[in-house]
């Protein structure tokens, strides 16, 4: 049976950002959470999210799911088309809240997800009087963050979204023998996420493959490989990945985002 | 009638340093804070201001006075004179309360406050015993930061001072049609930050110039212009910016600090 | 007469680490501390220690000690022996708790202790069910800190530790008529931090020479030298430095790790 989504709120509120802290964009989101919630306790999760990578953000936004108490709310903003058209939204999701704009951010939340509720942020209720055009982060996403966390009803928000805007990548294609997917991140270790996740790997692995590589199994660790040499595992996203024992694997193995990877079973 | 200075204070304390946190340096400022007040609700502003820049750091405070709650005690530490004779000092201005070197950290803030009151911080019940000479930031501003927060009079903190340092960035010059101003800051975007503040634009504005480009009004939003062109607008501190859609403004125009940016009034 | 080991703990857990913060690591650690407790006060101390650098990690939590409120928890993750045998292990020492890796990390804060109690994370009660191999800061010493900040039993974390992993500094050699150390850390503003401790600094100073230069005291602040100068002064992790007055003694000095330095007694 899935799980009911979960109703309850705390006054957690993480923040994960690309605005970096250098010129005090984030230090006056938080004033805004704290004038309308001033019991809020403020995670700072990241501002150092790569400026306007939406994967990276959506990869660590789900990253957090797993890890904090029921009815924590999650503000993410990395936004590159503040100032358009695009929606600001916010889900419930497992237990969960997210709250941001609506450009793909929440693809893999969504994926991992039992079942969501997404709404538009419409109600001016939930956003600072005459929002800056350029910085929704402040004015629209931190207060809806800020009064929901405070236990405002979600239904308020907003009308239901049907179709939020999710990330283009394709999913891991199944063939008879094998599933294919590709590389969609690489952190700062230069250590490759593929596009899949854990759930994906259903049946016993035979072999990984990708670029010149063939790794035998799925590994705990790094050091399960010798030194220099690459090894398969399921990383703190929750998603395959391909990393070389005390190196770099996207040097050492030359391979970048998009590369092919294909898990083979066995039998 | 102006609104009288708000006696109120709150558990917040907010951080702005150019210490960085590579050293621990704002670690054992936190832990100074918590030992005093250990109910305080830290919030990190930024600690990558850069090195010294005093400019950037009075951007930044000037920022945050709108966002956070009455009673806020904002501590802003940039402070290249350390152990020398400046002064350091406590300011409440418009219900919120700023601890700080007296550098010029605060020009900003004092010149969008009705009114401030401003005291040097000698007593030693608001220091640490024996402050270490270079690090005043734990040793002094830290506590008197605390103990404001806590409640402590804040008159007890020393003799009121009546002639802070101020930036010497000359105010913009009225002329018979235009206003005239100066490039004072660039955040890591490339935008141009001006000393014109959005207060001082009282009429409506015919043009914006600045280096080879006329601007024709202050707009919303970055996407107003089309990529890559200049757009003139109010920013996050407040103040008139020249940015570049999509682009780094800076370089887009070859202007830096001290450029000139000139307001024709629409007669 | 030494200080009792002092068993009260608050609900102050802060975190230092090499983890950087663009990919939500230390995000997901937070979660796991605010899951087991949710009134805990995070505090973050530094995510930018350099990587794999247990010495600067090392300086950094001795730097801290003196500061916080007794009963604080510090979590110090700098990990590069992540998924071996090496064990993790808590510590209580001059009131405080310390929680990481077995590695070195309290080398700085084991010496400067009247006493401390050393266990190893063995319990699997304090740790998530199942820790990844690779991400024992999440899975093991996240729940360890904040099993202990919450007031569980330091008894039944796990056996006693009376070996713990020490780093490999020399100890400064006592000669008849001085003291020679070495340098050890260098900040980021090229300040040489030596091993050399304030405490072993029991007699009138005639001389500290490193390099090419003699400087003729211990100075209490920067500003006692001219421009470009050396001078010798304690820092804030409570260690004898050379620094330059408004320069980078590293680079000046030409000197780094492992140079020598000799503080010679007033006769």
């Amino acid at each position: 049976m899935r799980r009911k989504i979960d109703m309850r709120h705390n006054r957690i509120i993480t923040l994960t950002t690309d605005f970096g802290t250098r010129d005090g964009f984030v230090g006056q989101m938080k004033g805004v959470i704290l004038r309308i919630h001033p019991e809020a306790t403020l995670v700072d999760v990241s501002h150092e999210i790569e400026p306007f990578n939406i994967v990276a953000a959506a990869l660590v936004a789900r990253g957090l799911s797993r890890y904090y108490p029921a009815g924590t709310t999650h503000l993410v903003v990395v936004d590159p088309g503040v100032g358009s058209e695009r929606r600001g939204i916010a889900l419930r999701s497992n237990g969960q809240m997210y709250v941001g704009p609506d450009n793909g951010l929440f693809t893999f939340v969504l994926g991992a997800a039992d079942q969501s509720e997404i709404r538009e942020i419409f109600n001016p209720d939930f956003m600072l009087p005459d929002p800056h055009p350029t910085f929704h982060g402040r004015d629209i996403f931190a207060p809806a963050a800020s009064f929901l966390s405070r236990g405002c009803d979600f239904e308020r928000v907003g009308p239901r979204v049907e179709n939020p805007v999710l990330l283009r990548i394709p999913h891991p294609q199944e063939t008879h023998d094998s599933l294919i997917g590709q590389i969609i991140y690489i952190d700062r270790f230069g250590n490759l996420t593929s596009n899949i996740q854990a759930e994906q790997l259903r049946k016993r692995v035979r072999e990984v493959s990708i670029g010149d590589v063939s790794i035998k199994r799925i590994s705990h660790f790094f050091a399960e490989a010798k030194e220099g040499r690459a090894v398969a595992l399921i990383n703190s996203f929750g998603h395959l990945e391909i990393a070389v024992n005390r190196g770099n694997a996207s040097e050492v193995l030359g391979l970048s985002h998009g590369a092919r990877i294909r898990v083979v079973w066995d039998e």
